[in-house]
């Protein structure tokens, strides 16, 4: 049993997610800002790639006080659970994502991450090891369902949303498309990894929603499960 | 002077054109088919780079007998101007751009091409020489435009409309996109090449339309032009 997975992503209209630097950019606007926020306080848990944690440093905390509120009223923490995917325990022990907000946070690592520095973040957070080299993905959602999390919603960065989405393990995905061209052979995108080769691999989705907000457009996609 | 262009690119919900060994895979369906070939009919030329001639060996003709009956009626070619973006005269003198259909073939050369490949290309095609190694796009342009293309259409890869967007020579992008996921670092990206490393140099898009079309979703944006 896993959760419910969706992906998150903000791209330029040429599907960048940053700058070849990997440096954050504002690709979103404000109502994009408060949806985001939003779906994040509906979740149970957010994970994010160590890519991502290295490259932007993010909380993902929920930011409104208001959706702060609901969740506490609800008997829940007031941040989702958060989830770093870190085969070699490299996520820095004052990472923004364990220094603030609230509740439980998770760093699942592999077999292969030194003993050391797994120590050092036992302190600061729930170690999980999954995998020997990287980490077990299937294994961490089976995790994070007997935890409890039954609504997982992933935000980056490509490396991680590429495996999770060719493993099967997606469920939807919304993508936000910004109103500019980015460029770059070498700039990440929503889905790096190795890629699909052929046709009848590729990851069939299906038009859910697609709106304009801010100067740009919100789509959502359902993946198509074929059993 | 130069000629209204505008990009018209098929990619993956992921933001990919084809697959990392940059295989032509099938993007769109019927419908944006039929679209395609009715604003190439309504195009005085369609632009590829020599990457995508090498790739894909498309003949960039208008396949509808009817666009062709009424171009032809208008006075016009049945098949637009076509013109290939090839610095070293890599098109192979048997490519379909140049054996099929009807009318004016451009190739732009820079003056780094082969002697030997450019006199094989004059007896097969109009070979126009414009920069020093690579070719100069203003100046293709500017030729095209002293040679009545008002109105270019330019159909990839994404080597070249990095090139052009991000010299100011595109007025306007169709991005079809479709359902899948390909996935890949690697894989080329509807605007490839160095890319931007700063946002205050991104090229700035407004959204003109969205529709669902086929399985997926046909979006036009304007460059918004900064004087
Ligand atoms: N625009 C947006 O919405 C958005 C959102 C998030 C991120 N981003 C951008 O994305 C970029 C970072 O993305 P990224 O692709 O470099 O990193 P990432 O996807 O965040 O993290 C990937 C890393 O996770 C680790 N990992 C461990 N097990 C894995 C597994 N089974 N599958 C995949 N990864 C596994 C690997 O490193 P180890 O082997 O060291 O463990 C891998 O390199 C940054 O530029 C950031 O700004 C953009
Ligand atoms: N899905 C779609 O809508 C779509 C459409 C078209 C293509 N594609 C895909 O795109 C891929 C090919 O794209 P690509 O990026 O490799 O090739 P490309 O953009 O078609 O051609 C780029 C080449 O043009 C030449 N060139 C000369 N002067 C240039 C200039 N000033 N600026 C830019 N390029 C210049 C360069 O080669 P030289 O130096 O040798 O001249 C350059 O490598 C293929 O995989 C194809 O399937 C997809």
């Amino acid at each position: 049993m896993r959760p419910y997975v969706f992906v998150n992503v903000a791209m330029s209209a040429d599907g960048k997610i940053s700058t070849k630097e990997r440096r954050q950019v504002k690709i979103s606007g404000k109502n994009d800002f408060l949806r985001v926020d939003r779906i994040k306080a509906e979740s149970d848990a957010v994970m994010v790639g160590i890519g991502t944690v290295l490259a932007d440093n993010p909380s993902l905390t929920v930011k409104s006080q208001q959706l702060r509120d609901e969740r506490k009223r609800e008997g829940k923490d007031e941040d989702p659970v958060r989830v770093v995917i870190d085969s070699h325990a490299r996520t820095p022990p004052d990472a923004d994502i364990l220094r603030k907000g609230t509740g439980t946070r998770i760093i699942a690592v592999s077999a292969a991450a030194p003993q050391e520095r797994v120590e050092h973040l036992k302190k600061v957070a729930n170690v999980v090891v999954a995998g020997s080299e990287s980490v077990d993905l299937p294994e961490v959602l089976a995790i994070l369902y007997q935890h409890g999390v039954r609504r997982l919603m992933v935000e980056g960065g490509g490396t991680l949303i590429w495996s999770l989405i060719s493993q099967g393990l997606v469920d939807a995905m919304y993508t936000y498309i910004g109103s500019m061209v980015i460029g770059g052979r070498d700039a990440p995108t929503p889905a790096d990894g190795e890629g699909f080769l052929h046709e009848s691999d590729f990851i069939r989705l299906q038009l859910s929603e697609a709106e304009p907000m801010d100067d740009g457009l919100l789509v959502r996609w359902d993946v198509r499960i074929i059993r």
